[in-house]
């Protein structure tokens, strides 16, 4: 049996004032640095270690994941940064509030946005300020990877090759990880992991900060997961 | 021409106390995180930018590069953490304080110690607490590689592997890069880069959270240095 933990970055000032992040390169919140802190002490209060760790590109996740390994002692390990864990690309209301959204489009779309799998938020152009063509840390990115809007979907298709291709290997070599990233990326990973419907995805919600540990069997099937509190 | 920029960490809790550090993963200082700051907001303003960044498995050695490289809104470029690039193993000295040091065995001693590339510090023994291979961050370690004391000469032998296999083809390949290291292991690097004497090495000091450029040909031979201010 071999353990894996995924967690939320702790929450961003975009979180706290309520707007559309995805590849916004949002700072944490000092309560999101907290948050981060709380949960490298309760792992380290249970008597985890780890032999490297994920993040995406964006500081939250990095942060998050460096304050929680300062609190596990654990600076030292390889933290490997990847693009493919980022939020979802939000498109045109990158920036934008939710409760204006809201105003404007009616909460039905919005959750639809927000949960349907197939539902692509309104794309920028590459004009846009936002494209990430326009962001040097996705130099090496193809056109078709840069993305103008993301649906649940097309996420999750960019996800699971970094699990597929780097981190199942790594895990099947006994190695003991642990991945920050953010609620869609992550939603990715679980929907994968738990072989859950479309449906279920539309509900799942996963707190910031929170670890969550999966138990796996040596085909990196699920025995059980649970939040550690 | 190409830039490297070496810079070593900021002021530790141990270099305020005047304490022996070596392979201690001692924090750094209140101080040395302002140092740190301070380099990455200089970097900044001179318009540095880097394609990776790489640090000892010490702490004061990431956290300086992690608080720099947040400044640089760089937190997102890989960093590879090497033993390589610990400070020197000052075997018996760890932990002691320099004054007392010198009172017990005289300054010429201790200067011998520390600045003759020849001369051993007082070794430990492999069932004292300090002994590497007692830390989990050190077991892929063979234990030819686990010093039980350092002279400047096996600090610079076990540096320049990592120089020559791993940085060097990352040059060669037009990346810009950082090394966030320490007093001992960055002299190691400074004699190899400007071909310095035994006797030159021993006058060498290298000032904490100082950027130190590096412009180097295409075949890495060192046009000129200088200390960024």
């Amino acid at each position: 049996m071999q353990k894996l933990v995924l967690i939320r970055h702790g929450e961003s000032v975009w979180n706290h004032e309520n707007r559309f992040t995805g590849w916004t390169d949002v700072d944490l919140y000092a309560d999101g640095c907290e948050q981060a802190k709380c949960a490298g002490q309760l792992l380290k209060k249970q008597g985890f270690t780890f032999d490297a760790g994920y993040a995406s590109v964006l500081k939250r996740s990095i942060k998050t994941l460096h304050i929680l390994l300062e609190e596990l002692d654990h600076l030292w390990i390889p933290v490997i940064k990847s693009w493919r864990l980022n939020e979802r690309f939000y498109g045109a209301l990158q920036g934008l509030n939710k409760q204006e959204i809201i105003n404007k489009y009616g909460i039905e779309q919005v959750q639809k946005w927000r949960r349907d799998p197939n539902e692509d938020p309104p794309p920028i152009t590459k004009e846009d300020d936002r494209y990430p063509g326009h962001d040097i840390r996705y130099k090496n990115l193809t056109e078709v990877e840069l993305p103008l809007t993301e649906n649940l979907k097309q996420t999750m298709d960019r996800v699971l090759p970094l699990w597929n291709n780097e981190i199942v290997p790594v895990l099947k070599n006994k190695q003991k990880i642990i991945i920050c990233a953010h609620g869609n990326s992550l939603r990715a990973l679980v929907k994968y992991l738990d072989k859950l419907t479309d449906e279920d995805v539309t509900k799942l919600e996963i707190p910031t900060a929170t670890p969550l540990v999966y138990e796996l069997d040596d085909e990196l099937n699920r025995l059980r997961h649970y939040y550690l509190q």
